[in-house]
């Protein structure tokens, strides 16, 4: 165990604006000894999320920000190599949180033991795991779809907004969903069954928008802010909820205010007169998590909430990766690659 | 019946801004023979209301628009004066939604006899009326104060205001109000027992605020918007609540967007970081009248929920009232004496 060498990735430097390969550093280190009740990690996969960028950041927000250094945050798959923990054995296959790095020492806890008999072990990253669990919790505790509503995503071929548009429809409601280019737009459509897709490219979005929602919205679940929240907004109904779980055309803003008319009175306005819910949520917030993976699971396993998967090969192309994710070039979820199964 | 004259304030310009006298004309016409089914009311008081000021825009709104040459709407405790309707007799003092005028002619519809005994009539408009259901509801939906949580209300010597710091307080939470000017703020801390009372009109407010707030703000009941939304925004906890129900700040703003900084993205960004709920209502959405009333009137009866009223004499002087209203001139909640009891 002391032989391995680690790999992993680190800030190097806090982004200005979108990241740029320069502000990741590859390091490697040798792999402590384990102690006393630990386990060591290998990782599997990688899941790559938006709201990483957040952590870049050095601004208070639910999370601590990264320090130049630290290795990057992230939900993995992960096997266990060796352990010194009565309740995890070599070989277990478990969902960890162990970041961009091949190797990681954990005290077991957030360990979750995946089988890889029920769902191929990749999906806990996905579909069952955090991003399913946000459309879950934000649907069921926020968002409150009804049979006949009408529900809007954006980043609809994404882990998240897949989800969220096939739920909705699980419950009845119609789905609007929102994607960039014509091959997510097919995907969503055809492969996940959206009533609507709608490509945010289009010079007329808006009017296509409108058109593709004749009785308004009734729930906007918010995961890119921008230009979708602005065609939106006006097409929100009276009592519309809008979980608010992601802002990625945010992200890679800088610091520096916005110029120009400021559109907070607007809002707040009509939030007083069509009585809207506006919340923000993560995916801790609600504790639904068994829930889900009950529920979860069972959609799966009957083909009613499909994904897809965007596998990146090497930990080395994970800072690539994110970058392109971020400007919204991955199609399905994006997973790293970093070890075989 | 027929001999008697209506005397009636119309809606004669749409106000550019702050109302002006010249928006209001009064108007005298005959009062109209009753037909089966109808009653005839005549106004004792009348209730003015921000939320009037809305109704004079030319916006789509949670209620219509007034028309030029309309009667201004609002709430009345009104006497039947004439009656062939079976459910109401002549002397009966009931709530009603009669509007800017001295007579009314109703078909029995939203009327609520009162019971002068059990609590003063006038207060029907006020902390037993919509203002005083509004602060219930608006707390008891969206602002749900736990005990120990800090509570901040402006506008507070006001109908909803004043009732909101008291409620909060019933359920145990620290109310903090906001008021303009030392006299209000004297009344709001020693008649209505606020923890802490603030005038917005110090040079250091904002400051103030915080100090005033050491463990942050939970809930943030908004009736007013403005510069109290940016010192309070700063504050408000994570999973803090903010029902919306008034900004009474912008309500003579023009039609203009206001330039400068837009601060939609940040205030989203914080929406989501602090797990933050902002909700717009209106005091119809709920439906918690009955379980208001038998609360509040016991309340108000025991001391716990007490109230001040600024009473103006003559329907005359209701254009002066209102626009003063707008201002934060009136003292307590504001009605207009427009006929005896």
């Amino acid at each position: 165990m002391s032989a391995k060498t680690n790999t992993r990735i680190v800030l190097a430097a806090r982004p200005d604006g979108a990241p740029r390969p320069g502000d990741f550093r590859v390091e490697t280190a040798p792999v402590p000894a384990l102690k006393e009740g630990e386990v060591l990690l290998e990782t599997v996969y990688l899941s790559l999320d938006p709201y990483m960028r957040g952590r870049m950041r050095d601004l208070k927000s639910y999370a601590p920000s990264l320090a130049l250094g630290d290795v990057i945050v992230g939900g993995t798959v992960s096997r266990v190599v060796a352990s010194r923990h009565a309740l995890w054995h070599e070989g277990d296959l478990v969902s960890a949180y162990a970041g961009w790095q091949r190797y990681a020492v954990s005290d077991g806890q957030g360990l979750r033991k995946l089988d890889p008999a029920a769902a191929p072990p990749s999906t806990a990253l996905g579909v069952l795991g955090m991003p399913g669990l946000t459309a879950y919790s934000g649907l069921r505790e926020i968002g409150k779809p009804k049979a006949g509503e009408t529900v809007v995503v954006a980043a609809a071929s994404g882990a998240v907004g897949s989800a969220v548009g096939q739920i909705a429809r699980i419950h009845g409601a119609r789905a609007v969903g929102i994607v960039g280019g014509k091959e997510k737009a097919e995907f969503v459509k055809n492969e996940l069954g959206f009533d609507v897709v709608l490509d945010h490219r289009a010079p007329d979005f808006a009017q296509q928008l409108a058109r593709a929602c004749p009785d308004g919205i009734d729930v906007y679940f918010e995961n890119v802010g921008g230009k979708v929240w602005d065609a939106v907004f006006p097409l929100l109904n009276d009592f519309a909820r809008v979980p608010v779980c992601g802002l990625i055309a945010h992200y890679n803003d800088a610091n520096d205010p916005d110029q120009g008319v400021d559109r907070l009175p607007i809002t707040m306005r009509e939030i007083l007169s069509r009585r809207l819910t506006v919340r923000g949520f993560i995916v801790f917030d609600f504790g639904l998590e068994e829930e889900f993976l009950k529920a979860a699971t069972a959609w799966v396993a009957d083909g009613r909430l499909r994904y897809r998967e965007d596998v990146v090969e090497g930990l080395e192309n994970a800072p690539q990766a994110f970058i392109g994710l971020l400007e919204g070039k991955n199609f399905g979820k994006l997973v790293v690659k970093v070890g075989e199964l």
